[in-house]
């Protein structure tokens, strides 16, 4: 049987189970694939670390660079990590040299992917990324295969673990953010520096990654991005007694031709599918005809999910199953314009904090009609002090522009005592 | 750019939408697979009935069996139906043609999948069927390569759209099964003849095909099979104040390297993601390893869910991506033993209507004790007349064998005023 000559690149957590995952199932994926997956290097910023498995001596190279020119390499599997650097570099050198490349790498995909495919069309070899997005969720695959005849609209849904694991934590337990963020730390949830994972930029990655799949166009950098750092737990209950739950959800639409790419913290009802995903599951909702909505669900990281994903992206350079990296031919690929959120319409939570004295409820509903945004409902609550009050307002669906400008307006006003709150409300 | 050449066989709704769909959208699909899909034939038992769309004289072909000697034929459509007659004998001849087959009919896979396989690898022809497993849903590419990593053992979901419709509306509007039949029929959700989506047959076709697929064996023949002909309003509601819904649901586990294939109706936890599948939905549950559980959701049927499914097909076979019909060669297939599901365990639903006299109660505790069947909650009803009892048992799990065994002696009793119900609980 044919062998196929992989090098990894990166021996973090995934890259460690990768490597033990291949070695120990050799025999069941060259069953399938045709193929024998053998892994020829390993490289890695610190060899001599202890790790739980014995990797012969012989396999370890010494530098990349050495990698991306040997003959006798086929498939390297970047996992480095970061949109540039070590990553970029190596990425870049190993498509030059035709070899097939896989990564992970959600952030180096959403800014230089279009140039990596680029070079893969020319080189003819395969750059496939399908662990870069939602590891259990067979996402990618879907969109550029099971889903294939479809023109996607809309495509969206829960695409943080760590958030996700977060908002439903503090739901479920009345727990506060920051306790929340510690359990999770130290289940291995949240990584040691979430950033990243809790201001968005995680979602709108994969979200740019996601649009530019399902639109044919290349990667769009205009994004609107919030994350759940100023979700509180009296948010949560809030929207509890409402009838709501808070997730965070990245959005892409293409309306009138335009892409709407947005993430944010969202109210969605508790009845609706997306609401009853809880924990590090990740969802993706793809709208499309003729299929109507199609749904994905799965672990969206970690080791085992990321491994499943890695491997279905070796399989189908083993199968020789050549494809563009987006889909279609970069010659075929649209530049698509770009919309923003503040055209966009939502019905909304306006969370304000407020002194309670005489006149503020009558100047707030004022602000609030003065930009067009009529209020369905309004609940005031007195703070514990019983000097201030927690006024909650669901807005009717009005112009994004109009709710920034009324909440822009009330911050300024001497009776706040926090910045106003604004959540989006999604209604399917 | 190359042109593949299909013939269509069987232009009934299904097809008509999928010639359709195929002539308007060329171009979308020949971006994507480098390859210009065109018609070439069609062929239908009538074809003087008026369609909704003309289709030029020159491409009706008289009979089928021309189609499949037509040496500029690549790609033979299959949507005539039934598991034998003309659909058997139309793919058999087109494979022994080399020729690429899809086909829509899951009667056809589970019966002669084996077989048309075999021929399929031997004349190195594609022989694909995503649409014969819940349209809208990509399982079958999903396991063949999205999550070909994986060991799976098991599979299960709701793969009937028109059952799952019933039960759902039952539910939400209190009907009984046979107004909500004629509401499904009226809608199209149910075909005239619903016989097969009601007993449970279409769903065991399906979890026949998953198991092969899944577990890499041939076909298995060995499955329980309960359609949902027997649920009632009553059982409904029970359920509701119990924290269930009703379900008909089909599963295919690995245990101890036996296949174990079932298809009933299944009492499942209010909370859990399956019972918010409501209305025509179908959802697939995979749990594989390392991928964990992977949840696909989407329309199980109709033209246009169908018609996606459809050109994945197609499309993959456009790309030359040629495959084993089953993921691996038949040569690697295994041939697994079957288990019964009397040797499962299970909680269980059981409802008794009684008359109402002394000693019943008695009689029927003693009854489940002498097969080790506790009882974890009973709850006794007296119906309107007042002659009479209705009693819902809820056990601890209890072997299937004896749950049966229970049912048939309490069957036999004189004060048994309806056939005892049996309605297994899964727990996940």
């Amino acid at each position: 049987m044919k062998k196929i000559n992989i090098a990894i690149v990166g021996l973090g957590t995934i890259g460690s189970y990768f490597y033990n995952f291949i070695s120990k199932n050799k025999d069941a994926i060259s069953k399938k694939t045709n193929v024998i997956p053998n892994i020829i290097y390993v490289c890695a910023r610190n060899p001599k670390k202890k790790r739980l498995f014995k990797i012969p001596k012989k396999k370890w190279a010494k530098k990349y660079t050495d990698i991306v020119k040997d003959k006798n390499v086929d498939v390297v599997v970047e996992l480095i990590g970061g949109s540039d650097g070590a990553a970029k570099d190596l990425v870049i050198k190993a498509l030059l040299n035709k070899k097939h490349v896989v990564t992970a790498n959600k952030a180096l995909i959403a800014k230089h992917g279009d140039k990596l495919s680029k070079i893969a069309e020319e080189k003819k070899v395969n750059l496939e990324y399908e662990a870069a997005v939602c590891g259990g969720v067979p996402i990618i695959r879907s969109i550029k295969e099971g889903l294939i005849a479809n023109k996607i609209q809309k495509v969206y849904g829960i695409f943080n673990g760590t958030s996700n694991y977060i908002l439903s934590s503090m739901d479920q337990n009345k727990l506060q953010f920051k306790n929340v963020l510690i359990k999770a730390q130290r289940l291995g949830y949240a990584e040691n520096n979430p950033e990243s994972d809790l201001n968005g930029e995680d979602v709108a990655s994969k979200v740019q990654i996601l649009s530019s799949l399902s639109f044919n166009s290349f990667i769009n950098k205009n994004i609107h991005i919030e994350g759940i750092k100023n979700i509180d737990m009296d948010d949560i209950s809030n929207a509890d007694k409402l009838g709501y739950k808070i997730k965070l959800l990245g959005f892409s639409e293409l309306i009138n031709n335009k892409i709407y790419q947005r993430v944010h913290p969202t109210l969605i009802n508790k009845s609706s599918y997306i609401a009853s995903i809880n924990g590090v599951l990740n969802a993706v909702i793809v709208n499309g005809l003729p299929v109507g909505k199609s749904v994905i669900q799965g672990e969206g990281a970690g080791p085992s999910a990321t491994t499943s994903a890695l491997i279905s992206d070796v399989s189908s350079i083993l199968r020789g199953n050549i494809k563009y990296p987006f889909v279609i031919s970069n010659k075929k690929r649209k530049k698509l314009h770009s919309g923003n959120i503040s055209k966009l319409s939502f019905s909304a939570y306006v969370r304000l904090d407020v002194k309670d004295k005489h006149g503020v409820l009558s100047n707030i509903t004022k602000t609030f009609s003065r930009f067009k945004v009529s209020i369905k409902r309004l609940i005031q609550n007195p703070a514990k002090s019983k000097k201030n009050s927690s006024i909650v307002i669901i807005t009717h669906r009005a112009l994004d522009l109009n709710l920034q400008k009324t909440l822009k307006i009330l911050s300024k006003k001497n009776y706040m005592i926090k910045k106003p709150k604004l959540i989006r409300i999604e209604n399917n």
